[in-house]
């Protein structure tokens, strides 16, 4: 199993890249890994760490695509730029299974659609982050930014698409699809998800109806649908609203003498909550959709994240995610 | 000073309204209160309670608008509910100023167009209730469900209403308005909300720019324009995260002798906690763009968030928030 990586364009790059990578190769000794980018710094970076040297190839590439590059532009034109290089070789290459970047959102999923290429059934791939939920379980929403503009027939796609992740990936038999809407009532929603509510009924898929989206993270749905407007604010709301009770406790706990004393008893507790909450713990979000198996890391992952998302990476390819996503659709359009 | 209140159609009816409506009385002696429902139910409740008679007066209702109502036939059919009732007299009586109402969501909206009437000036009344931001502060969300397909006029009117009443009841002078989009940029963001975009860079409010749904509750914004979908989405994700991270922060203390044995340090902290994020204390959310004041509280409300609600609707009322709204509008109307 043969993943790719390109080691630029994250926060933290190349080191948090590199380290994740090597740790995945720890835990999965059949692993091997592609690193791009800047050959020296990597195998500076690699001199840290004990490894399998005859399990690493470089691909040497010095320019790197920025947040501050137009994704089009620069998927055009940096054509020596890491995340270019690793895409035109999970492309042509058919030893690459699978690739994980940290860089620019926009540049990967332009570059995925433009070098990776879409499947064809697919009329727009999009990004399927998995969120924790109340009850230890896992949530994927789809679309959360790819396609701020949605037609209802990309929607249905994406409810497809992230059924076949769930499954995949998570074990999950029947994944139950949740459409975001602003009531669990039928009838609720505006024009796109009423048209969406109506095409998924029909669908061999679990859909168990409308959802509210104060239930998102309940534990009650395993694939949330929605446009990749509502997605992204969905998602950031939860990022945002987590950090805001954290700091409000904090703030409590820290006005309080009692508190405070009573805090260092509970170390252990909110170290727990802190793990349970943390995003770098569950890799990166997948773009579901193109050739080959894309996930897309944080900007800002560390070490940990990125080892995670290799490990996901790995995951989706040995469960043939693009096979079953295109069986899957192919299946759904001969129904039509 | 006279607000009405629609004694029925909340959760808790009658008991918290009347309740709420007596206290709310009892912080503010210049206030009277009309209210809606049946007789000898408000009667027996009132019998509980200290109150100046004089102060009250009761319209008799026998019917009541539910949920499974629908909304627009309800309030064309239920004549003799207390929701119709209570907008009639708010319509026709000069002397009262505005309404309160627990019932449902949509009736009350349905009926606040088609009973009480939209301003001239205002496309689409939209409702606005007010968060707490992590600052301490307060942070007002336009539209949250009351219209959840948009055209871009609807928006930058949503961003005018919402700045006038964040100056009417909060004092706040310059309200800084945000744009929710999918990232601060400003090219980020849908047909939709580019358009208001360019709209609201003309217009002559405290426009700061596209704001990410992470930052909704940092306190760097006095207003957030959306459609009432996102705006839906949006606040029900911030309540569904909020009640998610203090039960997995409880369930992590309970899994711990030794944070449990300092979780007894922490009750009053826990508890300002729980008080600061208490949505009850912030009143209802006021539907703006209608002829007179009208607030809608939460179905739920108990009689603090009643007391809160009527108290709110007599600062709009005294702050002459509808005049203000008509005033900016034409304004706008004028330039154009």
């Amino acid at each position: 199993m043969k993943i790719i990586v390109d080691i630029f364009g994250g926060d933290n790059s190349p080191e948090a890249l590199v380290k994740g990578s090597i740790d995945a190769m720890t835990e999965r000794s059949d692993l091997e890994i592609v690193m791009v980018g800047d050959e020296s710094k990597i195998a500076d970076e690699l001199k840290k760490y004990k490894h399998d040297a005859g399990k690493i190839e470089i691909i040497d590439a010095k320019d790197v695509i920025t947040n501050d590059d137009v994704p089009t532009m620069a998927i055009k034109t940096k054509k020596e730029s890491s995340l270019v290089k690793a895409l035109e070789a999970l492309k042509s290459r058919e030893d690459i299974c699978g690739m994980v970047s940290a860089g620019s959102t926009g540049a990967v999923l332009t570059g995925g659609i433009f070098k990776v290429g879409r499947i064809k059934s697919v009329s727009r791939p999009a990004l399927a982050p998995v969120l924790p939920t109340k009850t230890g379980g896992n949530v994927c929403l789809i679309d959360c930014g790819a396609n701020v503009d949605c037609r209802p027939e990309f929607l249905t796609q994406f409810a497809l698409m992230g059924s076949c992740y769930m499954k995949a990936v998570f074990g999950i038999e029947n994944p139950r699809v949740g459409l975001v809407s602003v009531g669990v009532e039928d009838k609720k929603g505006n024009e796109l998800t009423k048209e969406v509510f109506k095409a998924l009924k029909e669908m061999p898929i679990n859909f168990v109806g409308n959802m509210e989206a104060r239930d998102a993270l309940t534990g009650n749905y395993d694939v949330l649908v929605c446009d990749g407007f509502v997605g992204n604010v969905l998602l950031k709301t939860a990022e945002g609203t987590a950090g805001m009770v954290m700091s409000m406790l904090k703030k409590a706990i820290m006005g309080s003498a009692s508190a405070k004393f009573g805090s260092l008893f509970m170390k252990k507790a909110f170290g727990k909550l802190k793990n349970d909450m943390d995003y770098n713990r569950r890799g990166g979000a997948p773009f579901l959709g193109v050739e080959k198996v894309m996930v897309k890391a944080h900007g800002g992952s560390n070490d940990i994240a990125i080892k995670a998302a290799v490990l996901q990476t790995v995951k989706m390819a040995e469960n043939n995610l693009v096979a079953s996503i295109k069986q899957e659709l192919d299946r759904l359009q001969n129904n039509e």
